[in-house]
């Protein structure tokens, strides 16, 4: 039987979960692709941390040349994450004619365009369905599934870390701070969890996703960003009284032949299947013309289920591999009804906003002044009882309008005196 | 560029979306595929019927040979549905060195040994995305996305019909008969739904899955079903009280080293996202040991969602044509886990029961010596009052109990003069 030789880059939490894997179901992967996949080095800094999965020794090295340089080595499979030096390790592994299998989606988001070429100058292939939403097979159906649709929107709850802490802060009534905590005890989050709380690993996915459904790589800075550090149990607590949940969500979205993109919280009707959506779970949501509107659910994190991700795409390219130069190679396709991105400013939507003012007559008229100036119509609004307090909550909804006006209006409105914190803004997705 | 010939047989639905597809996406599959899907001809034995899709006249025939002896064609569509002569045009189309497309999830539950040994024998391929879930890419989530799972369980709302009756019926308080009506209305169910509501299309569906996840291929009557022709208004609105929704599903479940199959009508948990598949949707359920807890969700039925399943098996034949000898062809991996089927006398369930009895002191008691006697134990009780009314329900949930248990007790309290109908028993599915 014909062996297919692995090198792994990154020895860390999901490339031993791999190692387990190819261990444990070697007979049921052969059967499948017809030939065995062997581990032939593995690559970390670090060989000294203890994993709980013993390998012989002499398959480890630190210095990772001694598998892009390594002839028999067929496919090279990159689990370090960030920019540098996977960005370097790639390229060198597809210059020297091997496959890819890699779960980074900062390097395909923030580098994508020159991965992709060398991809393609080389005649290889690049696999990455670890990449967003762990074990949910979201980027093969994309890939493959979908062939003729066209794509209308995708919402994706993308990010792990962030939905457990908000789903932390609506089921047990905890602030921020302490589901954060709370997210690092479990190991959900990262000792330094900005990428996940300012919405930058949800942005990278998105675009990931934007690039299978479009056949568009944008940049980071083209998309709207906001993460949820600003997220209050306050505000947890009355979008639940109002009908709805709180999640971080990656959008694209067709607007006539524009292309709307944008990541942030956002309330979501509490009836819809992506306010279910709890704890470390990812859920993709997309609507095309044909298949109509599909839901992708699973954990988007855990060590298993990012490795049954990278080994389910070390199967694709083993297959592609036996069949040589009749291979499929995949590369997403250019939606040419789409002519460019639409400016966030441009955006329109509904509203909830949390102003905090000073508890005396007058101060409503004030801010309902101003939202009327800039033309913005409000939808309901509740003036929060808090007894003793000085300081009160207004909560609004407001309907649809445009970004850029409601930016000017709560500038405007935060230079009232009444006002005692700049406005809370969370848009509203009527899905 | 090369041309792949296509040759459709069933000009129904479905068939002329596909028609409508490879017209109006003709580049955007070439860019992707790098060949021309040429349809040659078109098979249907009425060709009087009006289509909302103008084709060429001398593509069409009544005559099924003129595309099954044509060396031309590459691959045969077929979409006529039913086992006859849908079977034996297949296995013509395989012997004649053809590709195969086809939605006929009957045929690949009743006949599939033979269907995939003669796919075997003539080294072909067959596809079949359209015959589970509709548009929902879930075929080619499971024979490729989780190559190296092992799957505990499966969960699915399978067929559209049942599922939208329903949710008419929870939805808008109408009895099973009007439901169906408006089914029928909406074009939602064939005249003669007896498929769909005896649930034997659910368990054509369980049949194709169980196959692709467990690599078994199992007879009809080997997996309990139930349909939802029980299920009245009544049940629908005490489920809710109690907190459940009902839902038609089909379950594979791994108990040990038994696998549990069938199809019934369950109650499910309001908060699980099974719950809130509404209407015509699907959703299927997936617990695996990887991966984890997946969902896939998407509209069940209709013919656009139908015919991008289709086209997109149409690319992975054509793809695979494309690379010939070297193709990757799939075959199901038996799960040597499993040593056998369950059999129905020994599943374990909770159980919702509704007895109809005569309003008179001394009945519970009755019923309850019963159930005390066969070892069954209430979880909770309630008689429902009801005004001027001789004969009353008693809804019961009972503690998990053996399947072969509950239905002797049942038969037994239905011989107590006091009760005035069979009692109408549900699952309950704790997930």
């Amino acid at each position: 039987m014909r062996k297919i030789y692995l090198g792994l880059l990154g020895f860390g939490n999901v490339g031993a979960g791999v190692i387990k894997i190819l261990k444990s179901r070697g007979s049921l992967l052969r059967n499948k692709i017809g030939c065995d996949l062997v581990l032939k080095r593995i690559c970390d800094k670090n060989l000294v941390s203890k994993r709980d999965v013993a390998v012989p020794r002499e398959l480890l090295t630190t210095d990772a040349n001694q598998i892009l340089n390594d002839p028999n080595i067929d496919i090279v499979i990159e689990l370090i994450g960030g920019i540098h030096p996977a960005k370097e390790f790639i390229e060198e592994a597809l210059r020297k004619g091997k496959y890819v299998v890699t779960a980074n989606k900062a390097l395909l988001a923030e580098e994508g365009k020159e991965i992709f070429d060398l991809v393609k100058r080389h005649e290889k292939s690049i696999y990455f369905e670890a990449s967003v939403g762990a074990g949910i097979p979201i980027i093969k159906a994309l890939k493959e599934g979908l062939s003729a649709d066209r794509f209308r929107r995708i919402f994706g709850i993308l990010n792990g870390t962030t939905n457990f802490i908000l789903s932390e802060m609506s089921e047990r009534r905890v602030d921020f701070s302490q589901a954060l905590a709370q997210a690092k005890r479990y190991g959900f989050a990262e000792r330094d969890a900005r990428l996940d709380i300012g919405g930058i690993d949800s942005l990278h996915k998105l675009i990931v996703l934007v690039y299978l459904c479009f056949g568009r790589l944008v940049s980071l800075n083209e998309v709207f960003v906001d993460g949820i550090q600003r997220i209050s149990l306050l505000d947890v607590g009355y979008a639940e009284e109002l009908g709805y949940e709180i999640k971080l969500l990656s959008v694209a979205e067709r607007q006539a032949d524009e292309l709307e993109l944008r990541v942030h919280p956002t309330l979501i009707p509490q009836e819809h299947l992506l306010a279910k959506v709890r704890g470390i779970n990812n859920a993709i949501y997309v609507s095309t013309d044909l298949a109509g509107d599909l839901l992708f659910f699973g954990p988007g994190a855990g060590r298993a289920a990012a490795a049954s991700a990278v080994v389910s795409d070390l199967q694709e390219a083993a297959l592609d591999l036996q069949a040589g130069l009749f291979r499929r190679r995949f590369f997403a396709t250019e939606d040419k009804t789409i002519k460019g991105l639409r400016p966030i400013d441009k955006s329109r939507s509904r509203y909830y906003i949390r102003f905090m003012v000073v508890d005396k007559p007058g101060v409503l008229a004030a801010i309902a002044g101003v939202l009327a100036k800039f033309d913005i119509s409000i939808a309901s609004v509740t003036q929060k009882e808090r007894k003793r307090a000085k300081v009160v909550p207004i909560v609004m909804v407001v309907h649809e309008v445009r970004e850029r006006d409601l930016r000017l209006a709560m500038k405007r409105i935060g230079t009232l005196k009444v006002i005692k914190e700049p406005p809370v803004t969370i848009r509203i997705e009527q899905i």
